[in-house]
C-alpha cells in the first residue's frame, strides 16, 4: 500500500491508500490507529491530489534518528580537526528527536543566524517492538518507509550540544514525503536498506545524487535494535537512517554534483568539504527563498515517495 | 479537576474525572482528545479505584525535561571536580525525552551494571504552545500538573553522553502519578511553581523531603518558552522540572532524612554527596526487589497526585 494522510477532524488527519489519482480511505480512520491494529478496510474511492496531504504521519509517540551513514560524522569531525571515535564504526549515534511532523510542502521558518539546513534522509515507521528485540524481530517490525528532511539549525547546534544533553534548539520538526510504502511497494527494498538514489535539489539544481543503499553503516533493523536496548518501542515509532553520504570512489570526501560527484545531502557536508579542499566553506546555509526540494524515482522515473518541496521563510 | 486515565479500547485509555472514590468519563474519550479541545462532558458516575490507573497521559507527542533545580546539576559536577559554567544559572539545560508513560505502579527493569536510579520531579502538561511563546502565553498554556519518576540508567549515561547527542538508552521510560491536576485544584500551584514537600520513600524509609517550589531556578513558564523557541509545541506536551533539589541551609550539600536533612530525589544525588564529605559513594543504586514512593501531600495530608509506588525488577 501507498498510505498518505489528508486533513480531517483532528491533526492526526484522515489516512488513505493512494492508487494513481484516486485513494480511498482506511476504515481506522488515522495512521496511529492502523499501527496499532486498526481496521484497514477500505472505503470508496475518491480523488486524490497529492497537493492537499499532510505528513503521512503527522505526530507520533517517538523519533529517534540515526546517523548511519559514518562518512557523515567522519566529515564534519575531519573539518574541525577531531578524530572520529573508533566506536562510531560499530556503535550507532542516535538522539531523541521531535515526532512531530510537518507536510512535505511546509515552509521552513528561518532567522539570521539559525544557520538553517536541510539533511535528506531515509526513514521507517514501526509496528511495536519490545525491550531487547533481535534484528530479526527488528526488521520484521517494519511496517512503512518514506523520506524525511530532518531540519537543522547549524547556527544553534553548537552551543546546544556543548551543553551535553543533545538537540531541542537545534531540530525543530523535520518533514515527511507525501506517501509511505509498505515494504513490498519498493523493489529497492531489501528487507534492511532501500536502494535507490536520492534526489535533493537546492533552487532547482541537483544538489545531492547519493545512493541510500551504499556505505549505510547501520541497517534499519540495527538502529531498531539500538533504539530498543532499554525501552519497548510503541508501534508509530519513526526511525530515521541519518544524512544520507556517500564516500567517494577513492576515499576522498566527494564532489558537488556539477563536477560529476553524487553531491551533498546536506548542506553542512558541502560546507565541510569546501573547507577541506580549499580552507574555508563557501556555500551559505538557507535563508528566505531558498527551496528544498527531496525525491527518489522508481525504475519509470516516477516520484515513489512524492516529493518533499519546501520554501524557506522569515521567522 | 482531577484527572485520571483507566485502561480502554486503545493504550490511550479512557479519561476520566475523579471525585473521591467515584469518577466520571469525559466524553471525548481520552487524554489527547481533551487536550486538542474535545468534549469535557462528564458521564455518569463510576467506582474508582486508583489501583487500576493508567499514567493520565500513556503516550504523548513530545517530553521535554528541565534541569531546573540547578543545586543538583553543581553538586553532580562538584563530584568529578568539574566546574559548573555560570551560564547553568540563566539558560536551562534541556533534553529531548520519551514521551511514553508508564503507570505509577510498573515495575521497572534492571539489568546488573545498568545502574537504575530514580528522579523525582514535578510536571506539566500544556495546551498548544506557539513558537516564540512568552512566558505570560506559556504560563496560559499549562493545562495540568503532576509527579514524574524520571527513570535513569547511570551505568549507561555517561558512555552515552560521551557520544554527543544525547539521552537514548539512558532514560527509558518514566512514570507518572496516578492524578494530574488542574491548576484550581493547587493551592500550592502559584501560576510558575509548585509548593510542597515531595516525599520520596526507599524501601519505605524517608529519602527525600524536598520543597519543590524552592531553589527552582527556571520555573515552568520559563522552560516552555526555552522548549518553545524554535518550534511549535503541541498540546499534550510534558515539561518536566528536572530532579527536585535544595540547597543545605549553610550552602552546603545537604544531609540524609535521618540525620535531619531535606535528603535527596535521586541516588546519584546521594552518592555525590557521599563522595563530596567522605571520599566515597556507599548507597548502592536500585537493584530487583527495591521499592521507591513518590508523593505529595496537601494540608490535610491527604495525596494529591495519588502515589507513584514502583518495584525494581530483573530485566
Amino acid at each position: 500500500m501507498k498510505l498518505a494522510t489528508l486533513p480531517g477532524p483532528t491533526p492526526d488527519g484522515r489516512l488513505v491508500a493512494v492508487e494513481g489519482d484516486r485513494c480511498r480511505p482506511l476504515a481506522c480512520g488515522t495512521m496511529l490507529a492502523w499501527l496499532d491494529g486498526g481496521d484497514g478496510t477500505l472505503g470508496a474511492a475518491e480523488p486524490f491530489d497529492i497537493r492537499d496531504v499532510l505528513a503521512p504521519l503527522p505526530r507520533s509517540w517517538q523519533f529517534l534518528d540515526g546517523s548511519s551513514y559514518v562518512n557523515h560524522v567522519e566529515l564534519v569531525r575531519r573539518a574541525r580537526g577531531a578524530e572520529m571515535p573508533e566506536s562510531f564504526w560499530h556503535d550507532p549515534l542516535m538522539y531523541q528527536g521531535l515526532s512531530v511532523f510537518t507536510p512535505p510542502t511546509a515552509s521552513i521558518p528561518s532567522k539570521p543566524g539559525w544557520g538553517t539546513d536541510l539533511e535528506a534522509e531515509v526513514a521507517v515507521v514501526t509496528g511495536p517492538v519490545p525491550r531487547g528485540a533481535s534484528p530479526a524481530e527488528a526488521a520484521k517490525a517494519i511496517r512503512l518507509i518514506c523520506l524525511l528532511n530532518d531540519i537543522s539549525l547549524r547556527g544553534l547546534i553548537p552551543a546546544e550540544l556543548a551543553k551535553g544533553f543533545g538537540f531541542v534548539h537545534g531540530k525543530p520538526a523535520s518533514a515527511l514525503s507525501p506517501l509511505a510504502l509498505t515494504p513490498d511497494e519498493l523493489p529497492g527494498w531489501d528487507g534492511a536498506r532501500l536502494h535507490g538514489t536520492l534526489r535533493v535539489d537546492l533552487n532547482g539544481a541537483p544538489f545531492g545524487r547519493a545512493e541510500a543503499g551504499v556505505d549505510m553503516i547501520f541497517d534499519f533493523p540495527h538502529l531498531i535494535t539500538h533504539a530498543a536496548a532499554t525501552r519497548d518501542l510503541p508501534a508509530g515509532t519513526v526511525i530515521g537512517s541519518g544524512t544520507v553520504s556517500n564516500r567517494d570512489a577513492d576515499g576522498g570526501p566527494g564532489r558537488p554534483v556539477a563536477e560529476g560527484g553524487r553531491g551533498y545531502n546536506c548542506i553542512a557536508e558541502q560546507r565541510v568539504v569546501e573547507t577541506i579542499l580549499h580552507g574555508d566553506a563557501a556555500t551559505p546555509f538557507l535563508v528566505p527563498g531558498d527551496r528544498v526540494k527531496i525525491d527518489m524515482q522508481g525504475p519509470d522515473d516516477a516520484s515513489l515517495f512524492g516529493i518533499i518541496e519546501q520554501e524557506v521563510i522569515a521567522a
